[in-house]
């Protein structure tokens, strides 16, 4: 009877144990989490704030009575991972909640300990009551009870969190100002010329925009009272008012029991797994935030830090080891979406100033269309861009619009996955009626400027 | 200086002169139609009963003015094509207006003559006043005239048309009965398993439904009063009322033109063409709704009738006309889409009794999920059905729900298009957030069914 130690027991860690058990029913799974809660959707965190999530609990997947007796896994809560020796295959982990310690012995162990949020370099975080960070279930009740007493929120940062955050501070009722260091909003996942319809959306809802701007200090008595902001270019100075901060800049990933073990990082510091998300050390699985895996596009390793990629991982790895065979794709795409108020924010693969960094130089196509046919009322602006290589591979996509901006980024996703290239994108046969969608797709005509480019160089 | 004829300005005729412009715009292009209007959205005539769609003139792409002055294209209205001589290169064209009768030669002729309803063996359709047809837009002037006044309306036919006539004349405020022969509903586009919800959506908004019943007879005065229909397998007859029948039970080509010219005609008696959409005859092309094509999954010539795959036909005829290079895929997918009040209902490829009828035993994967992660409001119904082979190529897929299903089904037709199997579908890598889709999509979840069949058959 083969028994898997998971540590963690968010996305990644979750989804391995239970393909463990699906794998084979007979394995032993010890889940082990420092929270005091099993799994719960991480990324619906920001939607409790404005109640859009009425209740805490509806986050939570299932009581962690149900891991016990429908799928028979050993939870362990408010459980901390204190040593692993990965020679005699022991983890030594302590019961948080009376100081316990117990040593338990693994045949295969997944590491699955995610990330935390990094604090900026920003003076005052640290010290002022009123700054907040959007990362476990407990952070996100502290947030919703702050942002019950609060007028003025400052988000500091423009990734994904911050803005959605952001969008749910409004849908609260408070005032909101969003501060990013770099040049346009979403920087990790939209390139600005895609950001600025973001921008609108933000600013037609009431929250004022800073890019390129710094967050200096966090000024105030023992709570916040306003953020001191510097833009990057005119040096120019103002001070928000703001009761609430939320720092949404970035995170860093939990190695250090991974590092006990022996385990190696990658060069992004994070931990290194090949496609049966195997580490260095035998019988060493690891998944999720805490992980890097190479780009589908690039093939250089990038900490991935999504969902969908963390649940993929967890299948691959509880699936090997309970004696299955699994392996992810060669790479990942990072298929990615978001919503800010009725703005859809799409895009799969690299930007283009990842690209470029990469060393890509690629042909870029982007047309605005409608999302229904143009006889046919209530079709909405729909904006993609595309990026393809000179042989026409596709290598990534952004898309804005107000409606199936998701859907149509699975299909460009699709496209990737299965090599297509934009010659073959432009005669892909997408559906047509009236009130869906029109006989040429914005996904199948942005194919056209690219391809002119190409024939035009050659 | 190359002369490009286009007889029949529908959607895939009026591609190909704008194409063949685009292509070489010094060609000269004469486009030439018998209806007294230029190209219009046949797919959205339903629409103009409940005046969702609210002007016949909004279905019209551009005034023909527009053709003359900013495309340079010979636009001939109301002007019929009486023969063909493809040995001269020349058509001759008489103008319905005056009779008048013209020779004009061609360099590159191309067939775009759509086809027309039939009318199926039902006493006194014929004689009847208050039976109508929906494929022109006098069609639909004289539908929607004849609803204004009418109370109960039969339809007789559940295909694409029919079942998009009998939302919208529900929606004018008719009460409504639907008559289809066989079992279900949309049989050529989806299983009857799949109809289910489709029954259910029509019969939530009140219309009547009649499966595997025959329209016997259309009875009345000088006008239809009722409509005598019997069940097939019961023999049981019953009466409608109705003082408006709608037939939509199928349609045949317009192939005598081709015929004059000596083009064959395929095993469908639709017209034959290959990649480049040329006939059998050199120099000329045919397009649309008057030809058949491969069937991508059984490679069986099959007539398509499709608004999307006559546009891509026609591109490719305007631009090999034009003197260019351009090839339709090696099959068509036939991925269509319809909208029925909520519910939206999609299929790609073929559907079980056609793959049957094929040679084909498909595995069979079905499953029911949400549009949404279960955690987050608002998450709809969302059903969906897939074939493979024993080695996991896809082979079709069925969705029907209430949202985001068009787009879902691109996603399988790019997946089929590109040849990925079930086993690359369960990998994809789809997008995820709360608002938008779960982590793992119903179109990664729907292949694992499909692969336990494959591997217990192994």
């Amino acid at each position: 009877m083969t028994k898997i130690v998971v540590i963690g027991a968010g996305a990644a860690g979750t989804t391995a144990a239970l393909w463990a058990k699906k794998t084979d029913r007979k394995c032993e799974v010890v889940l082990i989490n420092r929270e005091p809660y099993p799994e719960y959707s991480r990324c619906g965190l920001p939607y409790t704030i404005s109640k859009i999530i009425p209740d805490f609990s509806n986050l939570i997947e299932h009581e962690p009575a149900w891991y016990e007796s429908f799928v028979k896994i050993d939870l362990r809560l408010e459980t901390e991972v204190i040593d692993v020796d990965s020679k005699a295959k022991t983890v030594k982990i302590k019961n948080l909640k009376n100081g316990q310690e117990e040593t338990i012995s693994y045949d295969k162990l997944i590491i699955a300990t995610g990330s935390h949020p990094v604090a900026p370099p920003i003076e005052g975080i640290k010290e002022k009551k009123g700054v907040y960070f959007l990362r476990t279930l407990k952070d996100a009740m502290d947030l919703e009870a702050a942002a019950q007493k609060a007028k003025n929120a400052v988000v500091i940062g423009a990734g994904l969190i911050g803005v959605e955050a952001a969008e749910n501070l409004v849908e609260k009722g408070l005032k909101v100002a969003i501060v990013e260091f770099l040049p346009s909003l979403l920087p990790l996942m939209i390139d600005p010329d895609m950001a600025e319809l973001v921008e609108e959306e933000m600013k037609k809802h009431g929250i004022e925009v800073y890019t390129n701007t710094a967050a200096k200090a966090v000024i105030g008595g023992e709570k916040v009272e306003k953020v001191l902001i510097e833009c990057r270019e005119t040096k120019e100075t103002k001070e928000l008012p703001a009761d609430l901060v939320l720092i949404g800049a970035g995170v860093r990933p939990y190695t250090e029991i991974a590092q006990k073990a022996g385990v190696q990082l990658g060069t992004t510091k994070y931990i290194k797994v090949n496609e049966k998300c195997e580490t260095n050390i035998p019988d060493i699985y690891s998944a999720g935030d805490c992980t890097e895996y190479p780009d589908f596009v690039t093939g250089e390793p990038t900490p991935q830090g999504m969902g969908t990629i963390a649940v993929r991982m967890g299948k691959v790895c509880g699936i090997n080891a309970a004696g299955g065979e699994a392996k992810m794709p060669k790479g990942v795409l990072l298929t990615r979406i978001t919503k800010i108020f009725d703005l859809q924010v799409a895009a799969v693969g690299p930007t283009l100033a990842q690209l470029e960094r990469a060393g890509i130089k690629p042909v870029i196509g982007k047309i605005t269309g409608s999302s229904k046919p143009g006889y046919f009322p209530g079709g909405k602006l729909i904006r993609i861009k595309i990026f393809s290589d000179e042989k026409g591979r596709i290598l990534g996509a952004q898309i804005v619009g107000y409606e199936d901006v998701h859907q149509k980024i699975n299909v460009i996703a699709a496209a990737m996955q299965s090599g297509m290239t934009v010659y073959d994108l432009e005669w892909l046969e997408t559906c047509y009626a009236p009130a869906s969608c029109p006989t040429w797709d914005v996904l199948t005509l942005v194919a056209e400027p690219v391809i002119k480019k190409i024939e035009k160089k050659r």
